[in-house]
């Protein structure tokens, strides 16, 4: 358990140089818990200090921060970690996979952005205001691999639009019971390409209809996170409580940072509760990493807007340094129950600070 | 009944210096039914010429027309208009009510873009790719009013949003009998909210989650649309053949033209059919105003993209001109049977071109 | 003399719903120098809260701070305001000529954003990173008053545009001599018009090549600034040092804050500097609110960007909180001497920040 | 010398797919002097149809017209386009240089958009609307090959940036002599960076100060389009009627289409126009392939607007099709003389429309 005393743990960021990685340095930076000692990215900027690998590639509107501009960019390869008590991965699915994998077999704690490990049914899938009760699968992965390992672990987080939804449906089933039908559509921030992303002359007065392999993303993570561990706490329950069918449509619109959903629910269990009673739940909802009091959990998990026209990408998306979900427009719905909009920072709660705010949980709760 | 040597139906039209007004005033500048003769606006611009009316104010890609540029405007007053067979009205919701009424009880006949009678039980609300049939009320119009009239009506044609939609609804109906579940979302354009409308402040880098009153319209206008008349033609039976339930979520997106729709639906009747079996039924659609062989209508009502990633406003909304509706992404659905993406031109088929091909349809019927 | 144990000064603000008002409110609400004690706005928002006074206004990314939300909105008369030390004004120009007026009369000291009187011979015109030094006219100004005064007087900040080009300006006369001719064409940020200001239909996919008045405002402000006090101190010089030719081409573009300017400038003294010699002289340029150690100086008024493409309004607006001027791009010009690129955050440097920044040196200096 | 009833000339376009090429193909498939016949692109396209070849890079508001959609595209070697007349070049600089000068070596005749050979002392530098009389150094050019050539050879078309400003100069020059002061900032279209070019993230809510190589070309096309062919016609004189100094500072802004540019110019002859003088001259300028009734030429070479906020890129972009250039905001400059904002589409005769219309004009000449 760590106290204002412990020793900062050393951590690193596997693709370093990236959007995501970008990201990631921002926070841990000047973090209380840990201490940012290793980049890893590709080889083209293994060797060469941070500032240099980045660039014509930093896009964040701070500089680089002053204690990493001179870090000497690593290889994505065991060697330049072992330090590390914690590596985050920015990686992209490409590498992903096999980094990842390499990392965990030689001992080291992996929180990984990427979606390669999201669905595998050792690795927890892990939206740290929702479902931190997962990390308790971590003994059985580590006793299940081959040869097993004794402090190693993958544990991922959530892609960015089911972020946003996920956490309103939590707190929707803590305080009504289970859901059975979620239909969302998204409004996609472009940020969530990644750079350089999505074209401009794509999105530019225009909005593309697709973002490729995102619904499917939303449709399946959403039963795994809401759901439960077994009892045995070896394998994931994915949402017993009941069937749930989840159906998204996904929209790329030309806004830098946060997505939007509409969202549609019903509840299993009927008469449906009032939009009166929702806005109470929500407002009332909190999580493990709010109670453990960890340093990057917001002070609302969801905050919810009385103003019709909120929340809104631009005005609401850096609210609590974008760590929470904004939700607004609770009403009934005449085709399912319940009708609300949700807004998560993509780059934020939907990416690094996910990851982040797990690690932080991770240490509060011994996984370190 | 018409024909290409019968002389042009002179006509007007109200609220000639707004939006809605400069889209009619370039469809009927070189009409081949119309001949544009009498605008109307308000007092502030009456007795001024054309072109000094809306000086600063004309945001088209098209010049104004030059049979159109001094054209004195006039007052909205019966007077000036009682040469019009036709009169178009573009204004703003505020006036329409009383001066449509006026213009109607003078025999005038009225077609409409304002919402003021679209859910009026004596008024047709058509969209002209749907339900043409429903001009078939106009002698009950006619004969309910006090006193009554021999000439005059007001025919109305729906909101922007829902003339996307309700196309697909009325041609999935046709093919596979009734609906009874439609849940929307809609990414709408800004010019939807006129000159000078939606700030900049709030849509640049934005997204707004609110559309005032715009849910409602499509809630309940779509029913009108997709029922029919009563077999005495004297009133609308407003989805007979079923209850169907529609939810709409408006939001407002930063592009120009197009009005986007992601549309969920399901089928009264199962199994439902295919995403294979609704392309052929969509390509196969058509509608009386095609069939009339009417100036404005589409070649085709409704164009089917394979391309996974269309319809897109920038690229799919001048197609056809603006009048025909675009859809694509056609898949199952795990909440409702079926889901899909819709786009209509709202400054096109969603406004001016439908009153238009409304008017047209009314002539071919013998309704001028 | 102020010092860190002084009492705070109490302020107030005019104006204070509007666009500049909500920026000075964010800026005040925590300020280790003055405490914001009542706000004044239109007839229309007196004797509400603030937070009731500006529903459906407030479009800042930051909340109204909780210390302001309940302060009680006045109408802009005098005995709402006499217990301050200093009015800030961010009213429009029309209500601002007679009710600062009107403040000054009442022996008010007046910080004004308005350009009403930026160009009175007896009034500052002041940059804060640039011509403080004109503060020694409030002697002369309350003296010329009929009745005069002891204690009040009214000091303007210069239009946002000029703001940011001036302060280079400044910084090449202090090192290498007077200019005689200055050429820049601004691209500027939407805010800059307000809100609703600019409409969405006129800046989406779109560049507006006028912003009325604007041109004006940077050729004469930049005279006065950049001039000095005569000895006597009774009056501007207006760039006695030799006739400067100023010419400006300003533009909308769609930014939401932010202006970047193209400037092109010519020395009286030849040979003109190199590029280098200007990063050089720039990046070594400090002004008086910094040496007074005022809490709202930037620690670099110039940030030189080495970088080819910067500085960029989105990634550089908010760097040092945006209270310095960003500069790229120094190079040789075909025609004038020397070419570069500047950027300045409209709404804070640029209105807000030059307000507040300037009472700060008149508290420094004893003017307060 | 060509008539109404001449046979098509077969024409070839290089780059079939790329963003340039498709606007080729878009002008030549129903052109009433060109027959297109042969399609180039890189290996990766050689040998589909062109409606494979382009899927999912097609981004035209037009669909890929019909007689085109099932030509098979080939390789960009000489055999594919023996057959044609004309051979249209929109390749990148990259394949440019040695494809075009093979084709020219295989005596064809090739105009191209690329930037290799506009500054080749043989090569024309043609803008349609200034200097198609540049046309006759090709007897110069073939002589000079070795061996020497009978058909063939190469004309290029200028910068898009450049052509916008050009058309105006050259008409102040036919008017009030030559100009010894030019001073151009351009707001550039994300379309000028080609598919997918510029990034999103780099251009929503931004501007970019920098389009790498920009600013040379404009300083250095301007001269060799403004001045004259030697008297033996083997040379450009690159305006030896006088020094003429050209500065450009370009910028990228987020509009789709549409190069805007605010220029200030000085004239070597004093006293300079007046603006009313210049109003004048830019409407009475009429150049060769206007004379010549050439098919793509413009009716008017240069629309001066009246009304002061315009042109505008959204608005003004297609007017005539994008064959001309829009000029407004004519006012006195007080460091040089006169200054004026003004207005191409970059996509059309920024691009496409210039190679097309120089071709038409070769053709009435007598160089087809």
């Amino acid at each position: 358990m760590s106290s204002s005393n412990s020793p900062k743990v050393k951590v690193g960021v596997l693709g370093a140089t990236g959007t995501v990685g970008q990201r990631f340095i921002l926070q841990l930076s000047s973090h209380p818990n840990f201490e940012l000692v290793a980049l890893g990215a590709s080889s083209a900027s293994a060797g060469k200090r941070y500032i240099d690998a980045v660039a014509g590639r930093w896009k964040q509107v701070h500089p680089v921060p002053e204690n990493v501009r001179d870090l000497v960019v690593q290889a994505c390869e065991v060697d330049a970690f072992r330090q590390c008590g914690v590596v985050f991965s920015g990686l992209d699915s490409g590498p992903a996979g096999p980094v990842e994998e390499a990392f965990r077999a030689a001992n080291l704690r992996v929180f990984s952005n990427a979606k390669n490990y999201r669905m595998d049914p050792l690795c927890p899938l892990i939206v740290p205001l929702v479902n931190t009760d997962h990390l308790d699968i971590i003994p059985h992965q580590r006793a299940s691999l081959s040869p097993p390992i004794d402090q190693g672990y993958i544990v991922t987080n959530a892609n960015c639009s089911t972020t946003g939804v996920v956490v309103v449906l939590k707190a929707l089933e803590n305080a009504f019971g289970p859901l059975d039908k979620v239909l969302v559509t998204t409004l996609q921030a472009i940020s969530g390409g990644g750079y350089p992303g999505v074209s401009s002359m794509d999105i530019v007065d225009n909005v593309v209809p697709l973002i490729s392999g995102e619904e499917g993303k939303i449709e399946t993570e959403t039963l795994k996170i809401l759901g439960g561990l077994t009892s045995d706490k070896k394998a994931f329950d994915n949402h017993a409580s009941g069937p749930l069918a989840v159906s998204a449509h996904c929209n790329r619109v030309p806004v830098i940072d946060g997505h939007l959903a509409t969202v549609s629910v019903s509840f299993a269990k009927k008469p449906a509760p009032s939009p009166e009673e929702i806005v109470k739940a929500l407002r009332a909802y909190r999580c493990e990493a709010q109670e453990l009091g960890c340093h990057s959990a917001p002070e609302f998990a969801i905050t919810v807007h009385d103003e019709p026209d909120r929340p809104q990408p631009r005005l609401d998306r850096d609210w609590q340094n974008g760590a929470g979900v904004n939700v607004g427009r609770i009403r009934e719905c005449p085709v399912l129950d319940i009708k609300f909009v949700s807004l998560v920072n993509n780059v934020m709660l939907g990416a690094a600070t996910s990851s982040v705010l797990n690690a932080e949980v991770a240490l509060k709760k011994g996984y370190l």
